[in-house]
């Protein structure tokens, strides 16, 4: 289905937007900020929001930060978002491990990524293994890492963005993803992410090293796949048809909402130009930024 | 096209065998030796073939050895192998760098491996950037790393086995495989490979980390691609249907000479099970060992 996308310029649209949502989810990055910067206007609009009684909601795929490191984030900028309100891929996995896959908590968990992750995991009960153990960062030996032989406990690998990826790290994982019955979850599988300009190689860069190796596909949890969706909407019991998400990438935040039934704005702070949103057919609304929320309505 | 393999068992069948081909081209490790061992009777057989004036050729998609390394390992066994004897995938790869590509040999090459490519890349004329460098493994970061800005000169990223990967080296070699006009090129592909019982990440599974961040696909050189077989008839001026490809493993080795429209013969030394072997239907010949042609000769 091909939406005609209307762009956003005039108070009656905002109130028109107001009116017909009660939730709106937001990408981060691209929308509220730009790296350590923030997008002027973002957080007059946030809190708008907030003084209209809507249900602000922040949705990331950046798993080397914890929900509670991202509130902290939040506070940089002047806005005191409440760890509730946020949902990472990290915290995504960790749910899907437990309401979905329902591993035992006695079970321990192989990490193939940052703090986030283990910080996630840690907070619903599960022990973790690897992640950011220092003695990872070793060169590899079979004969001395003291990850071998391999903890029997251990019943699922969870693997995210990993700026300490090496061989140690990967031949540790494969090993436990060799035993089918040990579960292999990937908190997401960008590609890349950008950073000063620059396009580093995303958590789908990190994890697809083991998972060719291992020959096995992850479950992913990030944006887009639904699961994380999935878990927001059952978490804060949401009614997907009052719902809008805001993002800056049409292939990722777009589709996400779209995915699963709820309204779709694009924002322009982010990569994507004009032309290409209009072509693309996939938002229901375009607006410059996020501050032109607060500054219409005003 | 279905084989019935026969099984070697007799003088009589040796003695055909060595009428009907000239060279003898073989895979290494589970067929010479299996890690630090050599496999009993092995060195015996390369000595009557050269007894016999047949040419013996040595193939191996291991590339963090170069050819000269290679020739050590077989003095080790009591056999002195030449380098001519040896193809490598790293020296595969920089052959195809130089014969098809045909890369001016002022161009650099930014090397994801280890010193058997460095090494391949330097004897043909090429300067290698990457690589071993210990800079390597400091952790990465953009506004520190010597590595940026890039470098014009360089032409092509030749990637391979690297028990050295990090984030380091896979964000580096990103952004010049951000370039369209920079070339792609990988020893070999494996998956895994194995090493004292245990299943370890092959150089595909160090190499898809950057072919998925990039969204590129290297053109690989090792076993099963015919680049691999190409440049060494070439090199050495073989009748294909002279040579008789000597090897343990079904997919690689034996797909690898078939495809070549060469002869084939599996030995049992590896990771292939008898009836594994008859029912594939690949090779035309089955060998309890290599030690056997030997043994059964004299």
């Amino acid at each position: 289905m091909t939406n005609s996308p209307v762009k956003v310029t005039s108070k009656e649209q905002i109130k028109q937007i107001l009116d017909e949502h009660d939730t709106f989810i937001f990408d981060c990055d691209g929308v509220i900020w730009l790296g350590s910067h923030v997008i002027p206007g973002a957080i007059e609009t946030l809190k708008l929001l907030r003084s209209l009684n809507k249900q602000v909601i922040f949705v990331t795929n950046n798993s080397t930060k914890s929900r509670k490191t991202y509130t902290q984030k939040f506070a940089q900028f002047g806005y005191d978002a409440t760890k509730e309100e946020v949902f990472g891929s990290a915290y995504a996995a960790a749910t899907y491990l437990d309401k979905f896959v329902q591993l035992p908590k006695d079970s321990k968990v192989w990490v193939y990524g940052e703090s986030g992750i283990v910080e996630e995991l840690e907070e619903l009960g599960y022990e973790c293994l690897g992640g950011t153990d220092e003695r990872l960062n070793e060169k590899f030996s079979a004969s001395t890492t003291p990850f071998l032989p391999l903890d029997p406990k251990v019943g699922a690998v969870v693997a995210g963005l990993d700026t300490g990826m090496n061989y140690h790290r990967s031949a540790i994982a494969l090993q436990y993803l060799l035993n089918p019955d040990v579960h292999f979850i990937a908190t997401n599988i960008d590609s890349t992410f950008p950073q000063k300009g620059m396009i580093l190689p995303g958590a789908g860069s990190c994890i697809e090293s083991v998972a060719y190796a291992s020959g096995r596909t992850p479950t992913a949890c990030g944006k887009p796949s639904q699961n994380m969706l999935d878990a927001i909407v059952s978490d804060k019991g949401l009614d997907r048809k009052r719902c809008i998400m805001v993002g800056d990438r049409l292939n990722t935040d777009m589709k996400f909402g779209k995915d699963g039934g709820l309204s779709t704005l694009l924002v322009l702070t982010g990569i994507e130009t004009e032309k290409g949103a209009f072509e693309s057919g996939v938002p229901d609304y375009i607006a410059d930024s996020l501050g032109v929320i607060s500054e219409l309505y005003e």
